[in-house]
């Protein structure tokens, strides 16, 4: 018998795991420990040059809410089973934390910290879930975003995912990270409202079934709606929709603002090509074509070598569900706890996968631009306490082929982490979406070329200073002795 | 300028140009004339032989609220500068009309509709948007858990996806359609609470780096939960996990639920035979193995044929994603409108793409089931009008080729459709969850296997009536005779 709760939060939107977690470190005192998470993901999605960092101001919201209601801690009596003294605690816990992250619309790159948790134990462990949940989520379709509108370039690209996404928070939260990666504006509505994205669209194949043609559609439409796209691939694109559209066009003359026609079906390279032709021929030659159907890069590009004339993109699935590859596998690493004398001390996991090793300690992670070219040269990640900046030569490794190495001498060391919150206390000014857009649009370009083209991108170096190597070395060799001397 | 709104609903989850196609029709006078659409899609998902039906529930959420806000009202005026009478009418919106659908966990073919809506067209229109984003999600992941579950058999499949889904509905309503294809418990506590699915989980590598090594930690753990499944693979599965979970087994002995080990990495078709022989000769033999690690129904079953010794299979990101094809592609697409003496007439929408045309007309879908066998021979859509169950012989016609039929004497014609709302009237008892987990094994049991297996399935038969069929092929005539008159 399924028993209803009155209410919802998000404070259980964890996975079981955490709480039972919880409740060993709570039972053992050691609940309040402070330790360090990092989170970050191995490998770059799409096989692109880069990933976009988003998902800062839904985790912030959910931070700054985080606490159990009163139905979660009845739900967690009566269905779970914990104790009361337990449930007290989980009753009072808020974020007490330290946060420190990436801006939204920062670039990222493998094995970077994009995240940075500091907190007592047992809510660090709680949290985790619904922060990946967020930032896995967003970072991907701004990714995809990106990579997109590389390929768009200087035309309008819209996003029209909301009938395909992964139910209603994908397609808010979708929508407003692709907005980050570039996009123009979306269809949905309560996107628009919620964010202050432009929101875009005008009729769909329903209105003209609705007035059984064409012409008639378009001209009811035209009446109660000065800017106009007519949708025209109801029944017959070039025999019956653009001819419809630009009677009504010409009809209705400087009534209207007769922004364009709309393709969705057929082969649109085609199509938009005989579809210029007949609005050129009748004088619109400023009217636009947009095109919408299945769309992602790939068709964009070869629409475009095949010289279709559109200038206006919608992309839907493709998009909104990162359709090549719909998960990010950023993950939630300890890297280092308290130990039972104050002192913080380094963590690992291991794994017989080496790429899966984690990098022990407390690290930040800096852009090193170059002051001359104005281009960056890499990452690098650095113990907490080295002073990159001061560093007169910087000499940086590959990452896995440490033969090849270079060194920078002017160079600026961005510090890519900004404190979100400082023992609870919420200390960051979230940026308007806009300016992230433009955030994101800075950023890449202090990417050359070669990291930003959609296939075969050249590896951007993110390099671990010799410090950090020498503790992550350091701390394998202490697991592996340990491991080897247990009784077998 | 952002301007915020101290309000969020879901009126606005829509696309832009259904409340641009509403303002048409409220201008025209033609807003309240009666219209139906179906959703349906063209192509089963994962070429899996068949889907399951899910999102009904929510969408009832959705419909029962359906409302526009006031700062939804403020929004549309201030932003998008429509005109008052126009907002008057949509603050006053409230869906009216008349639902039929399938039930939750119902067997869904190609072109079948699932739901059939019958409302003023405004209405119609601007619901449309919300309901395919419900429904195609949660149907996409309850036939991925039900492809899931099929090769797992009548093992353990534990859904454990919260950090890859989609943003937090996704997860939590992802995870309820799993329960409905099949699964048996979640991780996600908040799904647990919401919808009564099992909860499951114990501990993570964390908490092994917390306690810095595996046989304190596991202690640990065990001294505050009953119930223990430890995780083996933080630092070496076969050297230090297993033996530490034995250890911790042995000396706590029946004060705890030793219910076994977790694998998450490496190969666990090897680690799981090796670990069995480890939790046989201490003699745990009923210690089960769970498993977690990017499985999906092909590594289960690879994993299965190399003998691997699992008991309970943990399934992340390629179920909540639907990671093989993350989008199912349902449409709602309009088969009748009422015209201006009140009759309703049938509409269609051509397509250069045959799979594109629909299907005109007031349909009703029956699945056939064989009285003597009890298995189905099939679905078959009819005019609303036709009584099916009244023929004595059916004779029923593969859909693409026709000169393949058989005659079904004694059967059931099982009307797939139940009446969910009737002129705005809720009148739907919603089935509990477990009610509708069972519904779909049951409805399962009515397919022959040969369209169950997950690769390459018989194409199960729907057929169209003779009447449907000649009905669709009128309306094309129809169509195409009206744009060959067109003056060019």
């Amino acid at each position: 018998m399924v028993k209803l709760y009155s209410d919802d939060s998000f404070g259980l939107h964890t996975d079981l795991y955490q709480i039972n977690m919880a409740k060993t470190y709570w039972d053992d005192g050691i609940h309040e420990r402070k330790v360090v998470f990092e989170v970050f993901f191995r490998k770059l999605p799409f096989e692109n040059g880069y990933a976009v960092f988003a998902g800062l101001e839904r985790m912030v919201e959910y931070l700054r809410d985080f606490h159990f209601s009163e139905t979660d801690i009845q739900y967690l009596r009566e269905e779970l089973h914990y104790d009361e003294e337990f449930l007290q605690y989980l009753s009072q816990m808020r974020f007490t934390g330290t946060i420190r992250a990436m801006r939204e619309g920062e670039l990222v790159f493998e094995n970077e910290p994009m995240i940075h948790v500091e907190a007592p134990l047992a809510q660090a462990q709680i949290i985790e879930t619904a922060i990946l949940n967020i930032v896995n989520y967003q970072t991907l379709i701004a990714t995809k975003a990106a990579r997109i509108k590389n390929v768009v370039g200087e035309e309008t690209v819209l996003e029209f995912g909301t009938r395909r996404a992964h139910e209603m928070d994908a397609a808010i939260w979708g929508t407003r990270a692709a907005y980050i990666g570039g996009f123009d504006a979306t269809s949905n509505v309560r996107a628009g409202k919620r964010f202050g994205i432009p929101v875009s669209g005008t009729h769909a194949h329903a209105m003209v079934q609705a007035y059984r043609d064409d012409y008639t559609a378009f001209h009811k439409y035209a009446e109660s709606h000065r800017d106009c796209v007519f949708l025209v691939d109801t029944y017959d694109t070039l025999k019956s929709g653009v001819p419809a559209a630009i009677q009504v066009a010409k009809e209705l003359g400087n009534k209207i603002n007769f922004i364009g026609i709309r393709l969705d079906s057929g082969d649109m390279a085609f199509l938009s090509k005989a579809a210029r032709k007949m609005l050129d021929k009748a004088g619109f030659t400023k009217a636009k074509i947009v095109a919408s159907s299945d769309l992602d890069e790939y068709t964009i590009l070869h629409m475009k070598s095949q010289g279709a004339k559109i200038d206006i993109w919608g992309v839907g699935t493709k998009l909104i569900t990162a359709y090549d590859q719909p998960a990010l596998g950023a993950v939630y690493k300890m890297v280092s706890i308290e130990d039972e004398n104050g002192i913080m001390q380094d963590t690992i996991k291991i794994s017989s996968n080496a790429q899966k090793v984690t990098t022990p300690g407390l690290k930040k992670v800096y852009r090193i631009i170059n002051t001359n070219t104005y281009k960056s040269e890499g990452d690098y990640i650095a113990l907490q306490d080295e002073d990159v900046q001061a560093q007169e030569k910087l000499k940086m490794f590959h990452p896995v082929h440490t033969y090849i190495s270079k060194t920078v001498t002017d160079f600026e060391a961005r510090d890519l982490h900004h404190d979100i919150f400082v023992n609870g206390e919420f200390v960051y000014k979230l940026p308007e979406l806009k300016e992230i857009q433009g955030y994101t649009k800075e950023s890449l370009g202090l990417l050359w070329e070669e990291y930003k083209r959609s296939l075969n991108p050249h590896e951007y170096p993110v390099d671990l200073s010799q410090k950090c190597w020498e503790n992550k070395i350091k701390n394998i060799e202490e697991v592996r002795e340990k491991v080897s001397n247990l009784k077998q």
